[in-house]
């Protein structure tokens, strides 16, 4: 079995949203499984000197523009939430938390997440959104609750993000394949071809 | 005859080079012209806090293996210049000038200028490196010095960057489709998908 492709993103991230709705399938197509890894982008910044997306002067005006058209062309609902941006940090928690126990299920709370953030255009930053999300796809709320206040859940999300940082992971959706680092929803046709090939 | 596709770019970018290999052959696949229009980004900088892509942190550590890897993809030969990186200030007026009155020669000369930095790596910057790789085309050499020095030529770059930013054209390369912005030389292929379909 090939190694499994590393799946970095933020869940503030509309394009790490587009990801998430497409890397299993090109995954599952040559034979790969996905580790999803919810990083907090922002922890770059200081490092790139960047800042949220849709700030961006001239930058943020092209994503507003790109973004929708980019779903349009995949046939993905899309919308720029309200509050926007936002933070992801009470998401990533209940995602490594639910991960431990049943990774499976942990993608269907990422997946439910991201689509109530950029599909329904709805807040997803509060405990109380993530909790009513995972509730909603049968975790339980009261387990999830005491998780996202666990000071051993924040530290491994704290570790997560460290160590992604280490990696060089600057950006959302960022993906390994064989040590191969791709930035960028741009880039899922690239690593669709580079695992059908075999690299290059 | 459907309108031309604009294609901006900067002489001192990496993605624009392997963008400049590529652009004519996606257009001419669909009976498209291509208006080359030399960009000064680092104007776009002061607005959109970015600064060249190598010098940023994280970011220049990606495209130090991205370019390279994407370029083997392509079959195209890409070095990054010794100094890097460098002013395209000569390179851009040389262009403009020649366009007028023969846009086809600053197209082949745009590329052979590409060629000098991105494929032999060598310096562009220079007027003198800009004029011998315009007399090797054939181009009047006494004609280009004394164009390089032409106020005219010199208000003339400065108008056509002015009206790049106020296009919104902050990266390179950056290409206008019927008046869609697509930004990066990853989206070629998207760029290739939409005028194959005729946009979504």
């Amino acid at each position: 079995m090939p190694a499994p492709i590393d799946f970095y993103f933020d869940f503030s991230s509309p394009y790490g949203y587009l990801a998430a709705r497409r890397i299993e399938d090109i995954a599952a197509k040559h034979g790969r499984d996905v580790i999803w890894r919810p990083h907090l982008i922002g922890a770059a910044f200081a490092t790139t000197g960047s800042k949220p997306l849709l700030e961006i002067p001239m930058k943020g005006d092209y994503a507003r523009i790109d973004l929708p058209r980019t779903a349009r062309g995949l046939g993905i609902s899309f919308r720029i939430p309200e509050k926007f941006p936002f933070l992801s940090v009470a998401a990533a928690r209940a995602f490594y938390w639910l991960s431990d126990s049943d990774p499976s299920k942990a993608k269907e709370l990422a997946l439910a997440l991201y689509d109530r953030a950029f599909a329904a255009g709805e807040e997803i930053s509060s405990a109380g959104a993530v909790i009513a999300v995972a509730t909603g796809i049968g975790v339980d709320a009261e387990a999830l609750q005491a998780a996202l206040n666990d000071p051993d859940v924040k530290a491994r999300l704290k570790a997560e993000v460290n160590a992604a940082i280490e990696r060089g992971v600057f950006g959302s959706p960022y993906i390994f394949v064989d040590g191969e680092p791709f930035w960028g929803h741009d880039k899922l046709d690239e690593i669709d071809r580079w695992l059908e090939t075999g690299g290059w």
